[in-house]
């Protein structure tokens, strides 16, 4: 039986430039550039429309790894998926995740038993304009999480513990574009497409994992908020015109030495959740290490947002009336405190715009472990 | 032997000049407004110097206040210290907290036993302004601390567990009159003077409480943060020239419903200390109840900052580089969430700038509960 | 024949709830404080929803004001009509501006001819919650103008060079109550709903003015922004069900030492139409006096905005695009630098929100100037 | 006689990254990239220690002239000056602007007579860490400027225009290896040692110029601000250890069509000032534009802060004190916004922190214009 082992390796960068820890892994032989599957960073700008530090980091690292594996830097991104999520505030670290993913035989990896951390890729066909935010995005974006799941021999969808997707926005010219076919686009702002493009992907995902029984159609997406899935993390991005889905689950033919398991949590505050996603793959809290010490944190992925009705608990909250602090930028604060603490690392994945995915004012909660022995 | 009972009600507000919610339980009974000492606040400006609504708050305050304890609005300060902490970045919610004393006879509280919630207040004389953040603050403000242990029937510096302060600062015709009579100002900069004044007083409760066995001098103050408080809790202002001293702990001398119980948070993830305050009054995480309802939380108090050396556990944090939001903000949001978290509530008393407060880029946390039955 | 006389006050503060400056011209004798007829102001919050230095400044001019005007503080707004516009971005400095009004004797002026600056007011009644951001609110303003030119006995529009307006916003509140009567408010949210009240009240001046010709239907608020008044200058708040309007120009029957001209900034970088404002009332660019030294600036009132486009003469601005400053700041700030330039002084009235007031990305100047002699 | 002509372009970026537009110009013959000097360009970052948005420009630029210039991306900046100014607050619109420089024979502009724009360019050595902020920058920045000077072929001081200079700044490793050494740095703050290297540096070409008289010493750094240059305009970064001068003036040796010339604001409100700098070549208030249409505005550069005694012209700023939004970006906004109204045109080059680069408060101003016929 083919096997494969995949590789996740976090990486503390000193300024959204700055390649050298990547490189230095990659000179040193513990990272094969080559077997370069998926890279996901948090990068510190302000995370909104304005924030640069995410296409200078892509810009950078496609520079970086280009002469490693053959591309010119402009087509590094068709080999490697660049997600980078903007704003690193209060104890949040800038850093990036580079996944790996290589082929190996079954005798390489004899002591670890049962299913392990596996990652799949796939993506949609371009979308048009008008499709964004709407069911033709939802139900492309299932077929996508289906294929990913594929690549990465999952099967049941409770194997699937994190998803992430990168999905295109809309622009005044591609507005114009469907117009001029005599279509309407979902809206005409930029900054609400990308919340429109993020729901209606999420909720493929909630599609594909069976998390949603009903039809899903036009007028859920942004409005009914009790649809929403449990392990979709979406992010929008001017760059591109189809939807990019990343898979994380775990899988019997993955040898790898991680694990990965996840957690909703129902609101800002709510460190049940990141406790339970911890202990899900065998960590207490406030170290990110077990008991035995058979187990390490490797990395948190999570989603954050302002409770849209303003309150957290009964408790009023005012991240959504701030006038100088985006409602993003606090919440990333605030949720990225909370699993700090209890993970017992600064250097976590926190990412804010949690539309559809987990409940409103909440969003999902994964971890990865490393096994170091059994 | 004269007992007296600390009432301890969190006010949530709905916005500084919200006095409905004092003036309803005041109405309805449940507190008599003679008997209120003091009113620490959260408060939903940004913290800093141009923070108008702790003022407001107090202002507000006063006059809501007035018609019922016989003083001009101006004069209500005297009877009552009023601690308003600007900042409600991430889930912090805009509360206040009254803390009213009354005596008791012996035979009100029968099934009340041990040491339970005092609360007392002292102040210093009137500093000259070459006096701040230096000796003679640290040694009176010591002075007045034994003097609020005193007013608290407290004798044993163990069972104090927060002390809050509030301190001057230096203007420059304050720094003009020193250097009129041929004196200097620690400093010319009314910002600084802020720190120097907080960390002189935090300095002078650890003398008071002999956390601090070695002299304490002038060029330790702001240099040496090795020495600090594990339980004060400093906040300068520029309407007095004196230190008003709060102290809460535990005495035999109370019959009053509520006990409280602190630790210190080494860093801003330390979680393990949040969960220590919770449990040293009978807490557990998550829901700040107890396992047998016997318990709830009532509040909890804790000092932030970005810890000076840019690092949390090795991790670069970008707080004091970021020219958007200041480093007081995103401190108040990180520890805000996670307290929020691991209490359960975001109702919760999260204040900026803990100079000699805590380890540097920690500080002290307290948890006041209440106990329903025994 | 009746004449009347305004004066007009300008008063630097030291900080939103600073009422000394006021106090010690009524003390004075300068200013009688039972002919105050309205106060507008320049606090130094953010201006956006979570600027609580408005409601404080209103606050301590109440408590100020009271004991000399025998009504108690909360009604003191009922006979002053009270407008603070947040946010002294830049050079823009805190002050307040008293306009007072009395009747004079005609032989009490003999050396002033011409029309003179009066002052009107008057208010609409209160709306339902669906008639704002409506035909209902355009029109119901626009009697109240006519009314307003009346108490200030302006009979020709041209006259006419400055419309102060408060009006209401919609709460959650409100906007159920049109739900549960059957009726539609124009929108659920808050926010928006203040850009619908300006803009509506905007028009009304427009049509009372006689500056748009044509009907003006629900359609047109927020829609067509070519329809829009060259002297209105709104503003929202929570506090208010009607709309209050306050009238500035110039008129016979007034005895003023001050008079008021106008001009429309067609953007935000329209130095000709600042420089024109000032010539209309006989001063010079640079600081703000006349050749002949007879006439002195009293104060400058505008509007500013960032242009809707995007852009400023072809040139992209980023203000709109910016997390970490909201739009409304940034063009306060560049709009104040521009018109402090031209005036000389930085204590001048730039207020940010400009729907339906002036151009897109434009807005109204008017400035006052006082005659010393002739 | 050798005679150079010198090419000025400004163009507009849609973004830190944009490099289009340059290459449009190369790509059509009007820029021979051999012949660029030196970039100046406005970035829309914070312009504060965390905005990458310069970096990321250079980056760009760089990766996108080295097909050009045969030399590798990392070498670029040896052949061409970049200075990168962060902050495009209220109107300002990002863009670059590009000087080139060829010699030319005297046939070539037989109708251009007088002197003309000239560039030149010169470099200190290295300095020691304990140098920078101190008399050894101070002297080795104006035999710069003189060297520079030369280059550009200016023997009078009377025509030096404008000196823009990069230079260093300290870092934790530099002040330890100067302490390994025995001597002491400036400051131990990064963000401070960026003043002192400003201050220093502008007090450099204040020496070179004859602005000041009397001895400059270590003790006038960042203390006696009576002291400064009318045409320096200074920053620092932390990739250099040497300062890099760009003189720019006018010469009888240059054939350009361009001309520059300067006038010092004293104050962030002195419009007379800015008038005077576009008259000084030619231009007109407004458009930017002459009355005879034979000189057009290229560019205007300039820098601004918030003056230090908190007022301007006896109005209270609030620049200093606003904990949400930096005092550069106030100045910025506001200076930004006089200089575009009166220039015309918002793709002006305004930069903050002017430590002896003009008064207190105040900074230079210098214009360039193009004559398109004579």
């Amino acid at each position: 039986m083919r096997k494969t082992s995949v590789g996740v390796f976090r990486i503390a960068t000193k300024g959204p430039g700055d390649v050298t820890g990547l490189l230095s892994l990659i000179e040193s032989g513990a990272i094969d550039p080559r077997s370069i599957l998926a890279i996901l960073g948090k990068t510190e700008g302000n995370g909104g429309v304005n924030d640069f530090t995410r296409e200078y980091a892509v810009s950078a690292l496609c520079a970086a790894l280009t002469p490693y594996i053959d591309l010119p830097p402009h087509r590094v991104e068709e080999r490697i998926a660049f997600v980078m999520s903007g704003g690193t505030e209060g104890v949040l670290s800038p850093h990036i995740t580079v996944f790996t993913r290589t082929d190996v035989v079954d005798s390489q990896s004899p002591s670890l038993s049962g299913k392990r951390l596996s990652i799949g890729i796939a993506q949609t066909r371009d979308f048009l304009p008008e499709e964004l935010g709407r069911r033709a995005q939802i139900e492309e974006t299932a077929k996508a999480v289906a294929a990913a799941m594929a690549d990465a021999a999952i099967a049941d969808p409770q194997d699937v513990h994190f998803v992430q997707i990168k999905c295109p926005l809309l622009t005044s010219d591609r507005v114009e574009a469907a117009t001029g076919r005599g279509k309407q686009a979902v809206t005409h702002s930029a900054y609400s497409s990308m919340a429109y493009s993020r729901g209606a992907s999420a909720l493929g995902v909630a599609v594909a994992l069976g998390e949603i029984e009903s039809e899903v159609s036009d007028e859920h997406v942004l409005r009914n908020f009790e649809l929403f899935s449990s392990v979709a993390s979406t992010s929008s991005g001017i760059e591109l015109m189809h939807n990019v889905v990343i898979v994380l689950g775990n899988s019997a033919s993955s040898a790898s030495p991680y694990e990965i398991g996840h957690a909703v949590m129902r609101d800002a505050i709510d460190s049940t959740a990141v406790i339970d996603a911890l202990r899900s793959v065998g960590l207490r809290i406030g170290d990110g290490s077990a008991p035995n010490a058979s187990r390490e944190l490797t990395n948190i992925f999570a989603k954050a947002e302002a409770s849209p009705n303003g309150s957290v608990r009964g408790f009023r909250h005012t991240m959504l009336e701030d006038t100088d602090i985006s409602a993003t930028r606090h919440a990333r604060a605030a949720v990225g405190g909370l699993i700090s603490g209890l993970a017992g690392t600064s250097a976590v994945y926190v990412s804010g715009g949690a539309e559809h995915q987990g409940p409103p004012g909440g969003g999902p909660v994964a971890a990865i472990a490393r096994l170091t022995e059994e």
